[in-house]
């Protein structure tokens, strides 16, 4: 159906398109009791840790799993059954939060914010003043859903005023966009090995402080997803309480040295932001305009309005740039019809620009010209 | 440190020996919102519920994680709150249930079992009798911690009688030992992507009665492992509700090609009987003795008895094998000093008997003669 040389580009937060490299390193089964293995979930967690800043007051817990186990794995596991949590909420992940809390049960309070605009400092800790029953703020770093970046540096200054928790969901902006653990203190910042690290998909993470989850032993609701168990037992014996993902695991160690090999986050957010910035540009060069303003955007995932013309339906969009060998994603947002395109990936801005090309072709093809967008 | 021409192959259930084929699968990126990915799951699910003729009456559910997630999530989506559940425990995977229901505050009944004795339909049904309020059995099929078979036909059709409901964890068992629902009805049935089947580990499935399934809304205590939320998901939209492990779907995808090709559970089965019987009889030569009785043991995984020698030790041994190429378990008995010895992956009795005359050269390195094993 689609005759291309190659696999289609995958212009989606995760899963992403990976290196070669990364995926040749699952071509080898590993023992998850043997050290050889064990090594590299140490040296992992160590890299991890490290990309942060984060080695002389956190560990890095993995988990199986998707980016949402781990993340309710942090929110049950670090937040204790009579703790309260504070949710800025401007996106879909944000929202996840909310439902997770209340399916755990744990007292959640919404603070709800237009998602186009950013989360604000001042209003979170005017929350927190207000109520000194709430114990942690559970904050999405780069909200997915949009593509927005919330002031992470801000928020973690506010939250340390007032001498609450904080808990930063950072799934799709570790390893692309700077964070301090000593600049910007959490009890626990969560990611996953398959968005800017550009591994595949099939684990997370939790950059746990280390006091706080050694003071949460008892408070998971769940076995599999009780981080403090899963800490404990590692710290004893190396090993993954249950089978981990080796194949998965050893990939995201190949991913983490090309990381590295290319200049860490910073050389990272560059390439990320050259995408983006040729992403923007071509996209309005064709008539489209990203949904959210330059300067809270995220390098990462771009939303665009969806063209207003009645020829315009998002599967025939989509199956048009597919057909050209490039995979988008459809828009997160209830009220206005968008679409979204990752900036993120084993990418550079000449993938882009062929990008641009297919999304060009396949609106004339729909018979919706430039002045129609 | 390891010279080998070739990596070690795993004697381990799961982690176990893979193709390279399989492997070879995890060579693409996919997209999960494609529709080329989501009809691998489609097609996935549906070859999964064939293997055990559940086709009309049950649904597969996929999820992210090792084999314990998807436990947890059947335990917990299932079972109502105030449901009561009997547990036959003869090993350390029933005692897991046990201590996963007591996480999901579920009310238990042990059934204790000695660990070398199958589970007994018999007993189990006058449990039942007994106590009316017992709403579910959770059972273990193999019992992997020794590598024992629990009468599967006998139980269910026990439980079936008293009209209860049945939850069996055939994580080491499916692929490879015969399970047919009509003829062995359960309202759910558990196993993972990195055992009998030979993919690799990151997913685990629940066959669930579609009934049961469609009653247990709100029951689930995570948001992550709330299987009817997935199910009803995916109907709706054919996706996974969270970021699936593509690279571990389409492995998995690959393997059941191939469990197929080989002819399916008989002939798989029949294969892992050879090597059974290739590692019990070469190892009782080197004057090693099993754990189990032959009538009991499932051809998965052998524990064996650790040779009564003043100069054995397991680190030892373990270490000496694995210089030779190949990678065994450590004995999960708490009572006895024991070692195990996988059947399962993708290995024939020519591989078992390597790993036989390694044990034995080892053996014979440490210093311990065949008569005083
Ligand atoms: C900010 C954020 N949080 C959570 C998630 C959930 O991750 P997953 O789909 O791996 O469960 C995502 C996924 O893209 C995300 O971008
Ligand atoms: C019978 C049984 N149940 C549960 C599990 C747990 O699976 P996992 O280690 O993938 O969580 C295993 C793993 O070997 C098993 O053999």
């Amino acid at each position: 159906m689609y005759p291309l040389d190659r696999d289609p580009l995958l212009l989606t937060p995760g899963p992403l398109t990976t290196s070669l490299r990364t995926k040749q390193a699952m071509l080898h089964d590993w023992g998850s009791w043997d050290a050889a293995f064990n090594r590299i979930t140490g040296e992992l967690c160590e890299q991890i840790v490290g990309i942060v800043n984060a080695a002389q007051t956190h560990v890095c817990v993995p988990l199986q799993g998707s980016g949402t186990f781990s993340v309710e794995a942090a929110l049950g596991t670090l937040v204790p059954r009579q703790g309260k949590v504070l949710v800025p909420n401007n996106g879909a992940y944000c929202a996840r939060i909310l439902k997770i809390l209340s399916y755990l049960g744990r007292e959640a309070v919404e603070l709800a914010i237009p998602e186009d605009r950013p989360a604000d400092p001042a209003a979170i800790e005017a929350a927190l003043t207000a109520d000194p029953s709430i114990t942690h703020v559970a904050q999405v770093h780069c909200e997915t859903g949009t593509g927005i970046l919330n002031p992470l540096p801000e928020i973690a200054a506010a939250v340390a005023r007032q001498g609450r928790g904080l808990i930063v969901d950072a799934m799709s902006s570790f390893g692309a966009i700077d964070i301090d653990a000593q600049r910007m203190p959490f009890d626990a910042l969560i990611a996953a090995s398959g968005k800017c690290l550009e591994g595949v998909p099939g684990m997370g993470f939790v950059i746990a402080r280390r006091e706080a989850l050694e003071a949460s032993a008892g408070n998971a609701h769940s076995l599999a997803m009780d981080l403090h168990d899963q800490w404990a037992y590692m710290q004893k014996t190396t090993q993954w309480r249950f089978t981990p993902p080796t194949h998965v695991v050893v990939a995201l160690y190949e991913a983490l040295a090309q990381h590295r090999e290319e200049g860490g986050v910073a050389v990272r957010h560059a390439r990320y932001a050259a995408n983006c910035a040729a992403l923007v540009s071509g996209m309005q060069a064709l008539g489209l305009r990203p949904f959210l303003d330059a300067g809270v955007q995220a390098p990462v995932i771009v939303t665009f309005h969806a063209p207003a013309h009645p020829a315009y339906d998002f599967r025939t969009f989509y199956d048009g740039v597919r057909a050209r060998g490039f995979i988008l994603y459809p828009g997160k947002l209830t009220q206005v019809e968008t679409f979204r395109i990752g900036c993120i990936g084993a990418l550079t801005p000449a993938d882009i620009e062929k990008v641009v090309d297919a999304a060009g072709a396949t609106l004339r093809d729909m018979g919706i010209p430039a002045g129609m967008r």
